[in-house]
């Protein structure tokens, strides 16, 4: 906890997701809602198969979806989802004539049924 | 708003994603549900690893998932779910002596929580 | 129903997805939670892209989402969720000098906008 992904459509040669998980998880130990930094497990995944909407237009998103444990406030919610938006949108320079959705949203981990453990310590 | 997730496994070589996602697009701006087609976020992802339960025989699955936002009633959740069921249905040719099941869910997102920009309009 | 998902990062090489995939779902038939073994559909994905934490040591998760028709109880799912644990730890050799953290999560779907069908029976 958390897990962090990060989706985004094959059409968005500028942005380079291992600079973004980074910066992503940059900005969730900075948030203080985490205890360790090792907690956060995020990954990328570059959609070659999409489609958004059905006109014609090109078109391109990048969706972040982080699950915590179930417990927190809306507002913690709220200002974790605003954060890491603010980081999406300066993740790179979007490409000219394309209408790119950047989309955040924050999921709840059942905290009873969650098992953990680590190996390798 | 709203986020589709296709899944198929590698094991269904007549279905088209590109022409299944269209479909489930138009499907899903044809329920009147959403307030403009470009909401709609669409993607599929084919399963190379997988396997459906535990005997030999040969199995294929296609998985839905809408992710939409919280509030809407069962009912209307039930109607999505039954209408991307149908066009699932008739995407492709099943392959001769495999048992194929087709799956959709429906997720809310959580509404309060929920951020979203774009970019390049 | 239930679905598995199963996604390891590609620091793994001694994890074997396909032989992973057969446990678990060996474990869940034995659980007596699931009427029909081919009901099991299971995946498992390598994330190419990942990032734990900030820090610069090497690591590694393993992360197994069960989703499960909503209204079993918590005692059933925390059950669940530590069989299938057990499994996890015991999938592979883990890397040496590599912190390995391994998690499972259950998910409900929900029960009354679920939609299912087969064929090829």
């Amino acid at each position: 906890m958390p897990h962090l992904h990060l989706e985004y459509t094959a059409n968005l040669p500028e942005l380079n997701a291992d600079v973004a998980l980074m910066r992503l998880n940059n900005t969730l130990v900075g948030s203080g809602q985490f205890g360790a930094e090792f907690d956060i497990k995020s990954r990328a995944v570059k959609l070659e198969t999409f489609r958004v909407g059905t006109a014609l237009a090109e078109r391109a998103f990048v969706h972040v979806k982080l699950a915590i444990l179930s417990g927190r406030s809306e507002q913690i919610k709220k200002q974790l989802s605003e954060s890491l938006l603010a980081v999406v949108r300066d993740l790179c320079e979007w490409p000219a004539g394309v209408e790119v959705q950047l989309c955040v949203e924050i999921l709840d981990i059942d905290r009873e049924s969650y098992s953990k453990t680590s190996v390798g310590h």
